[in-house]
């Protein structure tokens, strides 16, 4: 009974891993485990579109965690971050770091969560390394396309566009970052669409990744909190805090959120409502304030600036 | 005087890392920060070649290690990935996991290390992540092209093959590891030759990787050891064993090693010769044993079968 990834070994526990897999959706020239993954580009003119996010042990994740939501989460980081511009997921490669003692069992799992993902959104897992390290980590590298010079950006909202937002918002650290959907298809559908402005996926919180879109483009928001959707998670976060700053500021709900612009934004709406089960909210209106961020707690309520500060690796937590 | 990375904060350190880094050959349509980089393929039908590797202290370097050396190894060994499959690097994205004590210049001058050997081979670092971690890691993701359907394999080795192998061997340990050239333009160039066949880049010694060719290509070979360009160093590495064990067992000699038809094999050596300074030299044959692997220790010697184990991250070394 191979218990560790020690008692199993390197090329064993790889190969291990490689079994959870699905076969490729996107067959590649040349095959998972040479120097390289070589992958040939669909016919017609491509833009390519790449992003890394790392899981790591006491920091996106806790030990006891289910290894299949964190394989998920993995990959789903990832594939939002695609998502956001509008991309097409092909490939990603997963580069492990794991203890000796790591149980092999628990790898598998985290693979199969993984693999559910990838299959759901046809990204081939293709690749990656397996190294010994002081805790468990993996770094998540995918690759995407959309066709040339359509990328959905964080830059081009204008005054007056209107602010959507997907799914619900808060409370992810009560389970959902480990079972999020991230917009995938959604993400392409809104970068063909006529009226799309700029988007995000939302990873550090509706407060803080708005402000991105904000700096980019170069723009102010007004958002309508009663309007939220608030997940019913974020009112048992066990603190004091009303639910609807949960939604604002607990991040990972990778959501998307995206302006449109108004002579648009109905018929965009409905649009969506015709091909999408995911919820589609209008929240707010871009403005003309640079940078300014502004909520309205209640229907008849007065508008009022906030500040708040994002999440920082590096910064002292209460 | 901001000494670590908690004093800096995140974005300030990101700042302070994107610095030291020159402007993009190969321009993207979005830039660095968003969700995801997304750039441009030049005109022509290209296959993708993506490669990931990590660099973890205390495993692929020891602390007191030269951080722009580090760095150069991070970059490296994933240029020499996409090298052995004779592309060309476009970009590379670089997730770096740091200490919350970890110094910025350190991190300053990891990038240097990467800057400098990304400028030399013209591979944009285009994007990452910033997240805290038990020990410092860098995991770099690299993507190159090469023309539709002409990627270099392990594969397309036959018998009768002159074995190739480029530079020195040998002696790693002893500072090369740091200031290893990935072969980059000499893969690209070996792509476009007639008569290669297999290609592989020497990452766990000779006498692994040499196998991965017998095994994906279904041949065995015969090296003459006499032959070997043993590095100087390998005779510097503090045990009794000789050099030419060191060149053929050290690994991260960062080489091509690479078969060509017998008939093409002295026109190629010469044009090569004509090209590039990079040593090149004909170390042995590919022979109809598949997995077989012989050596002759000197001109005259019989050859004798040998077995070596490669490296493996969860064996115990003595």
């Amino acid at each position: 009974m191979s218990g560790t990834v020690t008692d199993l070994g390197e090329v064993q526990t790889i190969r291990r891993m490689l079994a959870r897999l699905d076969p490729p959706v996107h067959p590649l020239t040349l095959p998972v485990g040479g120097d390289c993954a070589v992958g040939p580009l669909p016919p017609g003119e491509w833009d390519v579109a790449l992003a890394s996010d790392p899981v790591i042990q006491g920091v996106h994740f806790e030990w006891g965690s289910p290894p299949a939501g964190v394989g998920h989460k993995a990959l789903g980081r990832v594939l939002s971050d695609l998502a956001a511009v509008g991309a097409k997921p092909l490939w990603a490669l997963v580069n492990i770091v794991a203890r000796p003692d790591q149980s092999v069992a628990w790898l598998e799992a985290f693979y199969d969560g993984l693999n559910r993902l990838a299959r759901r959104h046809q990204c081939d897992l293709i690749g990656g390394d397996l190294a010994r390290g002081a805790d468990f980590q993996a770094h998540v590298f995918g690759v995407g396309i959309t066709p040339k010079a359509t990328a959905l950006t964080r830059a081009s909202a204008r005054p007056g566009d209107v602010l959507f937002v997907t799914g619900e918002l808060g409370g992810s650290r009560q389970g959902r970052q480990f079972r999020f959907e991230p917009r995938v298809a959604e993400g392409q559908w809104l970068r063909a669409q006529a009226g799309h402005s700029a988007a995000i996926d939302l990873s550090d919180g509706l407060a803080t990744d708005v402000r991105h879109v904000l700096a980019a483009s170069g723009v102010g928001a007004r958002l309508r909190i009663h309007d939220l959707p608030v997940a019913a998670a974020a009112a048992k976060c066990g603190d004091d805090r009303p639910p609807w700053v949960h939604a604002l500021t607990d991040g990972e709900d990778f959501e998307l959120l995206f302006g449109v612009r108004p002579a648009q934004a109905a018929t965009l709406a409905a649009a969506w409502r015709q091909v999408f089960q995911t919820p589609l909210w209008a929240i707010g209106e871009l403005t003309d304030q640079p940078g300014q961020l502004e909520i309205q707690t209640a229907p008849a309520a007065r508008w009022e600036i906030v500040s708040f500060t994002g999440f920082d690796h590096y910064a002292t937590h209460a």
